[in-house]
């Protein structure tokens, strides 16, 4: 992968030294160098088929990047953020669809951190290590199908959940479920594997083909007391809503990776394979002016979103940092920085992942090169939430200073 | 059609009184609307399929749309060019694909009327519409491994040409080869069907699936003199050089047709499906503002498209109007105003294929719904020649009148 | 004027023939193309000044410009919207403030036709040939500060309004004012020069200088009966609510007059005195890939708003012609052709205005060129109505139909 | 100016820290503040004035910012490039033509490092401090009409430089020279007040009006060989062309600090006088959402152009410490970085200067807000080398790595 990537690498110093933010042998960067050179070889295949990728999970599991955002008192390599973003971008770059599946897994840790009591944090993350658990969502906001109902020892939970990405194949699940009785939802997290869970396999957008996502469907499950992280009736610390901004940089970062991995593709095909148009004559693709100057934007569409990226992860370091101290506004900041990271890193995956066409011409368009995966997984990712949305939260912030509401999507 | 495209048809007065250009009683865009309507119902699972759509091509052959653009004289309807492209733009709102066959039908015939002589147009055209022959093409001037070796009677034919669309399934071929002897390019037709004439479907685009393209293998094929339309020895005329224009005209409104129907599609989905934002507190997703003002953004590519498209098309009626009085400058200023809808049309297309998601959100990425087709085949058909090229060529004329300099592609 | 611009004019066809909708011997094009012509010798040094213009307003007095939209029957040229509109273009190319002062008096005859009982159109059209009165215009509706009181024979009318174009020096002046005992405003019409009408030119703003816009100032003026046009009781029908459409159109033209200037100024500027930038190795700077693809994109930034500036105003004439009878959906047609153009002309003068320096460079700049009015001009012009509810009125329109509320923006 | 400013302060926490990097009592952003503080009172009316701005170069004096990136040994502050620039960004969000007064003093100092003999530093770098001498540029690389012939002790120098700026009033000036018989350029110094050197001030842009630029003439003037900082016979090392980058990051952080500035009057005027568009419906402009999203839009032009151009201030720091041993690779590197910063701030004060009046409305235009001069302050200042070629690089670096090539502008 380093070699398919040299010029962004060097220009990027930061790949090599945010390693330092590691501990011990284990090196996080160098480890989804080589996951996503693994990823690379099969990904325009792989993209072609969809449906799940059990073996390439087993891939991540093996690469250790796990246990990377787990606090060594638990065992875990103990990364923080920006290193764990920065591994999620490496291997997005070659599969964008998988590396949402190792994000994701650490979005559902940080709840776990974010929202959970010390024993359950001590409990559930080494569990994970342990037992080398791949955690999946099934938390979606805005679908409240799925009820919990007061019951002996916790809730019965019955319903479903869509849009619960790496729900297949997963080992446990975070949840959230609408407590009737409080009017409110509620977290909770459960072992995936168990009588009363089916997980529906039923993803079938354009993009992003091999996220594991489905609809979760619940038959009277029992969540124990134990395993509730934020009951319904407890608002929210500043703390806590701190998660949704984990997700949005997972976004951010994923958007980027594939970002860079369409850029990379691009820069490959036009010293490799493309030839020059006629009428410029210029003697190869990469010395005709108006291929030089797209590409000059494609630069700058990349490398302030990567700037941006990462002042976003070193804020959400010194949030997590603060621990339960983070005041309203320190979270509000951390969801300044990130929102104004999400909208470039958007324009970036999709003005690349549309617009290499344009330099690379004709035939670069035939399946064998699957240079449309970017377009087609940017363009089905960055729909997470709106980006007029973000667009406009930071116009209030720039107007009069007024901070993101804490929200599932900002 | 109508029903589903109301708006547009209801600013877009011409559909209407475009027809008043045709003869008799048949109406070429009543015809085309029948036949979008029909290709519309399986448009979405042949994209997905790819491959011959020997069936749809029958549809196109029974619309009688094949004989539009043939001169009563020969039996034709005798359509001009702005009924000819309004009629392509329509069918590729639903299928561009499909469309494209239909318009380089009448490309090819164009081909024998402007190079023809007045008997090989008689004995072509005629044919045409009596048989109800299909057209395809197989001209790509940049693959140059096809040689015409001069033989007894004509010229032998040998090796292959590329990207040669609408071939699989045709019934004729118009042909260039290199004329070895003359050290330039000759052209010529030919029956698809006969021996040493094999062509391979090896199109594997990720869009525009359908267009029957491929590779033409030529093994000894006699070019019988009087099949030749025009000798490479022979410079050709302003009106000759026509058909360049006449092949950018059929880009620019099968872009155009994508456009729209990619517009068709998002205001349908809004309508129909989308849900509005939360955090915008709007009732309806069409009721939001950022919703409203992308949806006029969207109205405002296509709208200038249209209209420099129906300019152009009457331009060229214009100069066909000139046979073969057509002076280099009236070529010229054809080419201006083909070059000026081209940009516009190929902006249109992919903008709106590209960005309508931002409206319709996540869930419209569902396979059923086939959105992303319409990015996919304008993504792919835009590739046809750098839209860079003709924005210089725009730029030469706004600057000193310099006229586009007559090639294959401008 | 032609020289100055000649690939514009040989691009441009209607130029010539527009002609056509005029009667009798006088030519109001090239009337107008002598004019520019005159104006654009001292534009540079006159913009810089700012002030009346009063010799110049003799100069279009002497035009015979003034009568052009006046109808024959009452001793006018009786030209059609179309040539009127192509008039004031050519004028604003060389000065889009006196070119505004030009066309808003057309606006003020324009309302005389719309609201003006039949008797009240002979004596005030038939009058202003006579007398070749020069309109201007008192009517900015949102500021309300100018009062009607019902009166024996009339109004008094006290109060000042602002924003009033044309004022200073104006013969006769339009007029609206609340009248309080309807709770609704009035229009009506004035002879500027009598006692109790006071104009301060105080318009300072950085753009359109000599526009003579200023506040007027009432001071118990009667308003006879007879030159009430629309009485505040009166419902305004739809033909009288064209009256935003001229003047929207107005600005559609004033708009794209001063994108033409900037682009034939550049062009000038680009052949005559620019260098090339030794980086780029062009022997002139008009043969720089980069300077020609910018040029291009201007282009097709003038073209389609032309082209669609002409259809508004072919639709403006039609709905004229409907007379009493124009219908509200026909008015909304209007008002959807003219906000297309609208914002296709904003963007022409403002993006034109401000990136030509992109190609002429740093010595360009300088004040004797004073090729910043374009920029000046277009950018102050422009703030007449928010360009973002243009779009989503456009918006509205293209998502449902909706056509825009008639206002005195829409 | 703080007050002026905040939420951007707020935003953007190296305001306060940066200051880390200088020594002692002496606060220089606070300096800067202040500064900015004093000359905002006047700007607008000093714009419209223009010329030599004799008092305010005292207040530049007077704010010890003169000695600011004099190295500590000779008696300066001895602050790093960080600290310099973004002193020269908060003066030029109030003033950007004395704020470029200011850095291109800087720029002069620079030069003395980076050419200059370890003698010729410590005797001039001293002499400034101790005599608070304030520096003028006459290098333009591009006018070649300066030309110095070998003579005793040195150079006879005749001819004219034009784009001097900062040379009227300037004590001391940075010469190139075209020597004759080395068919080279040379770069010396010399005091600005002597007999055979007249400083014409000639300058009249539209923009950037006080920046005190002219025509420098020599008569005959000696250049002794002891303030020959570069002879033409000597190739400049890879240290030596960084004179170039600090050049262009000194224009990066004009441009930045002319769009800060816009942001901000842009803010105030919308919070304290603009009016809500009534077909809104908003009840303070500032609630519109298409103002909200554009001032999103907005944040988003500045807030990467702030990030990159720190970095880049950081790398060229970086590069300061290596002194001689400085690598064409490194040197390139910060030629990158300075390049994708350019472009930004670039785009960000045009973009902001152009369109913050689609927020603030026609009332804005007036001349007493004096808005329109962060368009003509950008658009001038941004024109001193083509974005285009800046582009250009960026591409040909991500395409291949290869480095932009050591000129006066790369």
């Amino acid at each position: 992968m380093h070699l398919a990537f040299p010029a962004a690498a060097s220009a990027d110093p930061a790949d090599a030294s945010a390693a330092a933010g590691t501990t011990g042998a284990f090196d996080p960067l160098a480890a989804a160098e080589r996951l996503a050179e693994r990823l690379a070889a099969t990904a325009v295949e792989r993209d072609r088929a969809g449906g799940h990728a059990a073996e390439e999970r087993g891939w991540i599991r093996d690469s250790g990047l796990l246990a990377l955002s787990v606090p060594a008192e638990f065992g875990g390599i103990g990364a923080d953020w920006q290193t764990v973003y920065r591994a999620v971008r490496i291997v997005a770059r070659a599969d964008s669809a998988l590396a949402h599946l190792l994000a994701f897994h650490h979005l559902q840790l940080a709840g776990i951190r974010l929202y959970g009591s010390a024993q359950q944090q001590r409990r559930l993350l080494t569990l994970t290590v342990e037992q080398r658990l791949f955690w999946g969502n099934a938390l979606n906001p805005l679908d409240r199908r799925l009820v919990a109902v007061p019951t002996a020892g916790g809730y019965a939970l019955s319903g479903v959940k869509n849009f619960a990405s790496g729900s297949v194949g997963s080992d446990w699940l975070t949840v959230s479920a609408w407590d009737t009785l409080a009017g409110a939802a509620l977290i909770g997290v459960l072992p995936t594997r168990q009588p009363g869970i089916e997980v529906v396999a039923d993803w079938d957008a354009f993009g992003q083909r091999q996220t594991d996502s489905g609809n979760v469907r619940f038959a009277d499950v029992l969540l124990p007391e134990d395993l509730v992280l934020q009951p319904a009736t407890r608002a929210p610390s500043a703390q806590a809503t701190l998660r949704s901004q984990v997700a949005q940089l997972v976004l951010v970062n994923l958007y980027l990776g594939i970002a860079e991995g369409a850029l990379a593709a691009a820069r490959r095909y036009l010293l490799e394979e493309a030839r020059p148009w006629p009428a410029g004559g210029a003697e190869a693709a990469a010395d005709d002016p108006f291929v030089q100057h797209r590409f000059g934007e494609f630069h700058l569409l990349v490398r302030p979103a990567q700037a941006l990226a990462d002042e976003a992860a070193r804020a959400l370091d010194a949030a997590f940092a603060q621990g339960g101290a983070l005041s309203a506004a320190e979270r509000g900041a951390v969801a300044v920085a990130v929102a104004e990271a999400k909208v470039l890193a958007h324009r970036a995956a999709l003005g690349i992942g549309n617009q290499l066409f344009e330099l690379t011409g004709a035939r670069s368009t035939s399946a064998r090169y699957g240079l449309d995966r970017f377009w087609r997984n940017a363009r089905v990712h960055t729909l997470h939430d709106p980006v007029d949305y973000k667009l406009r939260d930071l116009g209030r912030f720039a107007l009069d200073g007024r901070l993101p509401e804490p929200t599932p999507y900002s």
